[in-house]
Order: structure tokens, then sequence, then C-alpha cells
């Protein structure tokens, strides 16, 4: 939760003139997004939200993630467009940070999602992958392999700190996942961030999709697998019947082939490691004067556990 | 900026089936309000702020606070009304804390404040006061003089390492504010807080007023004080014409007698007294965790020190 950066209303007001948009009626800085200042607009025309991006997002990355919000909400998925300015743009600059002017999504988050929820965010998921076979622009996943192993090599010496025999467990599944090949399983713009706080359900609606900032091309049974990750274990342990309706949510959409299948459990395990690996590496290197308290590691090394004891598709998605 | 307590979709859910206001649309922790959780919560019905009070709020001046709302609304101040259970309750509990849902107050405050904000914003104050003539619920400022000798002598070690003298300025000012008798001016119920941020402006509305939380029973024009040195001072340095506009603005409303405009400068100074003192003590006692900055104390240093060489009302209300 943070506004990094505040924006009076006299420098939003001038802000404004470079749109479409109408007259301000009310302007809240926001408590969600660990990365930017967000404000939630009212205008004349409607709502929007005004992100300004603070230094953690690389703004060589943001024309990428602004392009795949417009494209992916031009081709069905609902997800808020950035506006454009008179002149055409839709990066901008505010108050020193790179901003957008994005437009406000209606719907609620759930902290603990029903297999209902699971299916129909699985299902969005997939509608997603279809929907970027049509998107141009390519981004490499900086949090891949190779970005694991960086961060394994940077929190190697103090990993047995958080706790004992971390190192170890990290060293052996990087280990593994450096064994597997997944260069020929279905690849392209996945999301790879799409936890449950990021999916917006809306009554009448298809679920909502928020926060493209880790955006980049990988397997898409790998963006899966992040998924079921994250929704399985809202609740603390794992929920095979949050699982299977995630998994069986997505194929409905989208059918998964045998490779992906037979790569499944392993793309999971390494989800888990980046997870556990990028939360780790926070937790050792807090930023000063954050706002944000870092996300606990071991909650992800509990799931990296407990997916090494899963080794066929059908441990997760059986439903039990 | 602020959300301490997480409220999930599920809780809130639970929490609005005590209320007559429609399934929720969308709910999003806004980062306003140094002191409780605040979430603006749209409903098919409309919009609305969700408060947890946090610790920092006696639980026990809640009943006057949002009686206050509501009674300063209903005589024609703009400002936001606490809304009713089914059992005519407008303080519940959530999530272990006190709770009450809010209508939600469209308009936006201004940052560097023009002499026609102030005057709108004085005439608002004037209004205010008028209107809580009728109000029957007492509270007694406990950041009144009392409360200025307690923070004085907890602060006294420490004050002269954020600044060299700091702690005989507050003395002096201390002894001088202790031989004046303002027990005989205009008294009532007051906001004591009207800073800029607390005033929001909508075209073609009257200013909106929020932040009920220091309200108490003082002199009006220790109140109007309250508000000159805010107001005057927004952008570092006195501004007469912002001075005289507040003040004019007020008299617009409310006339001040020639007892409160010779008793003004004095006020004015206590003010700025009582600013310097709570910034003092939260800037000494940092709270563990706290996401939010402790304002400078000095900016308030800044200001008693201008204060203290104007002597007479005209030295406020004459613009120059």
């Amino acid at each position: 939760m943070a506004v990094y950066t505040r924006v009076s209303a006299e420098v939003l007001a001038d802000f404004l003139t470079e749109f479409d948009v109408g007259a301000p009626l009310s302007f809240k800085g926001i408590a969600e997004g660990v990365e930017n200042s967000n404000y939630l607009l009212e205008t004349t025309t409607g709502r929007y939200i005004l992100t300004l991006y603070e230094k953690r997002v690389n703004p060589d990355d943001l024309p990428y993630f602004l392009a795949l919000m417009d494209h992916v909400a031009a081709e069905g998925v609902r997800a808020a467009r950035p506006i454009k300015s008179h002149s055409g743009d839709i990066l901008h600059s505010l108050a020193g940070r790179p901003a957008a002017l994005i437009e406000f999504l209606p719907g609620l988050s759930v902290e603990h999602p029903t297999p209902r929820h699971g299916a129909a965010a699985g299902e969005t998921l997939a509608t997603f992958h279809r929907a970027t076979d049509s998107f141009s622009m390519r981004r490499a996943n900086d949090l891949g392999l190779p970005g694991w192993q960086k961060l394994a090599e940077v929190c190697a010496a103090s990993a047995d700190t958080v706790q004992a025999g971390l190192g170890k467990v990290i060293a052996d599944e990087l280990a593994f996942q450096t064994t597997l090949d997944v260069s020929t399983l279905p690849f392209g713009t996945c999301h790879l961030d799409l936890f449950p706080d990021n999916v917006l359900f809306a009554r009448g609606e298809s679920p909502g999709v928020i926060d493209f900032y880790f955006a980049a091309d990988d397997a898409y049974a790998y963006d899966l697998g992040v998924m079921v990750g994250s929704w399985s274990f809202a609740s603390g342990t794992f929920q095979p019947d949050i699982a299977a309706a995630v998994i069986a949510g997505y194929e409905r959409m989208r059918r998964l082939s045998d490779a992906e299948k037979a790569a499944f459990p392993a793309l999971c395990r390494g989800s888990a490691l980046r997870f556990l690996l990028t939360r780790l590496y926070d937790w050792l290197n807090p930023v000063e004067g954050a706002v944000v308290t870092p996300k606990d590691p071991l909650a992800y090394l509990r799931i990296l556990d407990d997916f090494r004891a899963r080794n066929h598709f059908e441990d997760y998605a059986g439903g039990a």
C-alpha cells in the first residue's frame, strides 16, 4: 500500500489539460500497489486511476505494459485501458515520474477464493493468453531461470538466517530446475502475477485483470502454475478443489497439451521458487523508508515443500 | 496515509448486511488520514467511506465525533453523514476495530490555496460554528493549555536535540499563554483541525469539511487562529492576503467581537504552540512500524516565530 509521490490538486488540474476527460470531482491516493503511487480520480466524465511509476519499475518497460493493457482490453479481457492524451500518448510525466492515466476497473478481489472464483479466474488467464496471440511486442522474463540463479547467488549467504536449511532447499530446487527444458512448450505473453488480489470480480461481468507490471514472455503453463500456487494456497494450506477449479477454468478456454501437463508439476515448483526468491531478497534487503512490509518468504517455502511432493498433473488437476 | 487494518471482500460483504446500502461494486483502501484505516466503497446505491478507528482515537469519543458530523450536515454544512444500520446505530465494530460507514464527500483539497479558497473556507468555519449552536454534546479540548503543559513537560529534555533553543521558545510561549484569560470569549464546538487538506472544494458547492477527530469545545476565535496559521503558511511563508481572506470570509457569517479581535494574536500564537508541541512529541516518539512519516515540528516553530511579531488583529486581517 502506498502513495510515494504526492500530487496536489493544482498539479493534477494542469496535467488533466492534456486529456479529454473533463474536470476533476475527487482525487484520493489509494493504498494499493507495492511498486507505484496510485490515485483514484473522478472527473465529470468518469473514473480513472492515475499511476506514477516509482523507481522499482524500469521506465523502458512502461510502453510494453501500457500497450499490453490496451491490447488485451481491445481483445475482450476485462482490463483497464490507458487513456490517450490530445497528442495520442499513453505514457506521460508528472511530478518527475513517468505517469499514466488509466480507466478505472470496478470489482472486488477476494482474499479467500472459492472454487467458483478460481474457475472464473483460470478462464480469464486463458482468455488473456489467447488475446495476446496477436500482440507483437516482446519482453523477456527477467524473473526466469537466469534471474532465479542471480537472486539465489545474492541471497545464498544469508538465506539460513531466515530459516535453517533454506539455502540448501533453494540450491537443490535450482539444480532441479536447471535440468528442465521448457523451450518447446507453448510460449507467449504471460501475466505472471495473477494472484487473487489482481483479479477483480464484479457481478455480471467477467473477472477483471490488473497489475500488468510483471508481464513478459514465458511458457503459458508456467503462468498457470503461478496462479495455481497463489490461489490454492490463499488460505494457508493447499486446497485441492481450488487448484482443480483454476485448471478446469483455464482449460475451458485453452486446452493444455500433453507436454504442458507433463511439465506442469515442475513449472509449479519453479513458480514457487521464483516467489520464494524475490520475497527472500526483499526480506533481506528492506528498502530504507519503505511504507510496505516485505511479504513473508517462508509462505512460499511451504508452497515449494508441498509442490515437491506433487509429481503428476493429476496431483493438481485431480481435486483431491 | 494509511491502511492499518485489512478488510477482505468477504468480511466487507458480511458487514454490509447490517446496512441498506446495496451490494459492493468496488472497494479500495485510501491513503488518507494519519490516524485511521479508510476505504472508499462504491455500492449499487452510491459511494461511502468505511473508517476503522485505530488506537490513536479514543473509542469513547467516537459517538461525539459521529453525532457532530451528522448534526452539522443536517444544519447545512457540507459534511459527510454517518450511515445508520438497520438497528439505528452509527458506531459499529469490524475486524476488531470500532468502525463507521460514512457518506462520500466529493471535492478536492488544495495544497496552495488562493485568497478565494481561503475566504470560502473561512466562511465555512463560521457556518460550522453557527451550526453547532444547537449541538448539545460536550467534549473538553484535551489539546488546550493543560494539554500543552503536559506535552511541554514530556518533550522538555529532548526539544533541543531537534533544534538548539527550542526548549526555551516553548517554555517562554507557554509562560505567556498561561497569563491569558480566554474564558470570557465566545465559546462552543470547534473543528480545531481545519487545515487546507480537510476542506474539499467542488464546483458549485460550498466547501466540504472532513476529519472531525480533533473537534472539541474551545473559543471560536482560537479555531479561526488554527485555520489562519495553516492556511496562511500553506506555501511556507506568511501570505497576508490568505490570512485576510480567511478572516474576511469568516466574518461574512459571524462577526468577531472586539474582545475576540483583541485576543486573536495571542490565540494564533497558542494554536502555533499546540501544533509545534504535538508534532514535536510525534517526532521524538515515532511509532514502531508506523507507515506515516511524522510531520516536521520546525514548520510550526517558524509559524510561532512569525506570529510572535504580530501583536494586533490588523497584523492578520489587514492583508499586508
